[in-house]
């Protein structure tokens, strides 16, 4: 990790720069792939599912028998966590749902807003050896609490042809049938514009490698919502001598071990605590399974000395991470300050762990700078609001002079007579 | 307009399908002039300024004199008239904040999620011959309310150089000092990406023509948000025996009015309507001064004759439009089988300007099609929700073993030890 001690306003600009990710070249790769998913359909799959994954499919929906074998793969144990999970998920979302409240403007004009279910979602879960369970329940629960009538999931079947159990049992947990083997760009391209097999949605959500991000960015540009822009998963950490290194270490490994492109930071007011967490992470690693990734990640991350807690929280609000960790005193005084973030975890038992499977929150955050701009998922991510406005006929003559007068200004006078033409008519 | 009586469900869904809107030509055009404005800055939007309006500027940015010289233009009725407005937009728009509910998601686990504002905004006002002040009381007043630190405008100069004194008025009132004389693709490329007069701002809000729309698409498509993809401007309005011909007539034609591509239908229960909506519009027309943007767009709409009200909700619902408006007995009751449109107006006395203007609901507003996904623009748009977590020691133990688990399975071990290594130390 490098280290930078006490920088000024213009090293720190530079600093926390990131990599900037260049999709071009796969957004040109991604667009005949799209392009032949809408002119040949399922064989396009069939055929990119050969070619990709290695794996010849007959048909690329999930069959029953299929769900009922991957119960039987789970264990108890881990079926028991799942449902903890579920619970705290489902309870902080379904928090989120907003009580139509009608708005008495004046007398005689009443307004509201109403949040109604997006009707179609599909959610992209990827596979292979990170089977992202965790993401299924992320995605999966909002949707069915926001009431979604059509919510289907694709996801890359592994060598042998079936998709992962953890994966189908979640699913089937959800109530979700509709799962159908396919990744990739293809798999965006058919939830985007839909084929025989796999029906078209209005909204695709969920992670993926740069291919599927290519393509989520692709499809929106012609028509189809999606979550929001991706990039590399990201940790900033804010630490002063209250912190435990042990602590701290692990929940920068925890960043680092998604991918070699993972982005980690420590900010720290504590010279002590800048080699106390390196002399842990270096002795972990030798523990974790994906070295290559952590050491890959942790070459381009850095720890930052700064002076005090407000100058540490100005650089990550500049920084605006996905995830940001306060261990420090006070953390709840010190969260009020927090501008640009995706998630925020106060305090020493708050890792980012716990928001990744089993707190409640989502984890389908902003990363890239984007928490600046974009909200992590939540129920209104399944959801948009419409406004409904009734006016009596005394409520419009209220404001009908003033329609008339900004109509005219605008010169839209059609917009003018429609009032005008109300005011006239003789009470019934 | 064209009629269709009784139409099928396959017949109905060819005559809804809007006509495609490609705008793949306008984006080649608009990539050299977002690049043109990155590389040269101020100098581009100057030239770019003298080619397509035909203004030569000194300077970009309205100045003191300016203001004040155009609250000199705006009379007293109008004045009254921008506050009974901004009045009723603020108070509906103040309804929308979001209170902090923190959620105890079970003993020793808080989360709550908080709105912040959006630090840096840009609202793009169109100007010329329809000087849209009524789109910047829709776009500042909730910028204002989130509380946005920094809210800039860019909107084309007129052809003695200076901004319509509506728009001008109208950000002194809202106090919006940074305005800048600059329109089209070159406005968009300047908040995107800032010049030294024009500060770079995070999202990009405001309609205008398709080299607006184009390049706000492509900012976006490389890291800047917008408000919300755009098309053009649509109404709908579904009317049973109970409506006034005069009334729906003039609904349909304050949509014609405002350009050649709108998209008007009615959906009636009604075949007497249907003669006399067409006989009053054909008078009105006469009087209205926008006569050639009326009758493209009415030559392109439509009326359709369906058996009932639900028939006419369901095709309501495939089309998804911008603005409905329910001229029918209990349109409170149908109301409530609304699942795709922007905004929603209910009865004979809610016209389509009522929230246009001063009813105090938002007519920043999804079109083509977009109604089945996104939301108008709220207090929302102006805002991101970041989510916080608070566990205590027994709190994270409680679900530590759950969390374990999962990231085991997700073969995430540095997750896991995040986590063991916490419940592993010793109480202080």
């Amino acid at each position: 990790m490098k280290i930078y001690k006490y920088p000024d306003n213009s090293e720190v600009e530079k600093i926390i720069k990131r990599p900037i990710q260049d999709i071009d070249d796969i957004r040109e790769k991604v667009i005949p792939i799209i392009n032949s998913v809408v002119d040949k359909g399922d064989k396009a799959l069939i055929d990119f599912t050969k070619k990709f994954d290695g794996v010849e499919l007959q048909s690329l929906k999930v069959d029953d028998s299929e769900f009922k074998e991957a119960e039987l793969k789970i264990s108890q144990e881990l079926k028991d966590a799942i449902e903890i999970a579920s619970q705290n998920i489902y309870q902080f979302h379904s928090s989120q749902k907003l009580d139509v409240k009608k708005i008495t403007v004046s007398e005689g004009i009443i307004c509201w807003r109403k949040s109604v279910p997006i009707e179609r979602v599909g959610l992209y879960i990827p596979g292979g050896t990170s089977p992202l369970f965790s993401s299924l329940l992320m995605l999966g629960i909002p949707a069915k609490i926001a009431g979604c009538k059509e919510i289907i999931v694709t996801t890359p079947p592994l060598k042998n042809g079936k998709v992962s159990p953890y994966i189908l049992y979640t699913a089937n947990v959800l109530g979700i049938t509709n799962v159908y083997k396919v990744g990739g760009a293809q798999a965006i391209a058919a939830m985007a514009k839909g084929t025989d097999s796999i029906p078209k949605v209005d909204k695709i959500f969920g992670p993926g490698n740069q291919w599927v991000t290519a393509a989520k960015q692709y499809v929106n540009s012609i028509g189809t919502a999606i979550d929001m822009p991706a990039g590399p998963s990201e940790v900033l950490v804010i630490a002063d001598e209250s912190a435990d290194p042990k602590f701290v270490a692990t929940d920068l490994l925890s960043q680092a071990e998604h991918g070699s492109d993972s982005q980690v930071i420590l900010i720290t007011t504590s010279n002590d605590l800048i080699n106390s967490v390196q002399l842990e992470i270096e002795s972990f690693t030798k523990l974790l399974p994906r070295k290559e990734f952590i050491q890959n990640s942790l070459s381009n991350s850095m720890i930052i000395l700064v002076d005090t807690i407000d100058d540490a929280m100005s650089i990550s609000n500049k920084y605006a991470p996905e995830h940001l960790i306060l261990s420090v005193n006070n953390a709840e005084v010190i969260a009020e300050n927090v501008i640009n973030a995706g998630s925020v975890f106060l305090g020493n038992y708050s890792p980012e762990s716990a928001g990744d499977y089993a707190s409640g929150t989502n984890h389908t955050l902003p990363t890239n700078g984007y928490a600046s701009v974009y909200s992590g998922v939540s129920l209104d991510s399944f959801m948009k609001n419409i406004t409904f406005q009734k006016l009596t006929k005394s409520g419009l003559a209220s404001i009908g002079n003033t329609i008339e007068l900004m109509a005219e200004s605008e010169g839209l006078d059609a917009h003018k007579l429609a009032v005008s033409i109300r005011m006239e008519k003789s009470d019934d």
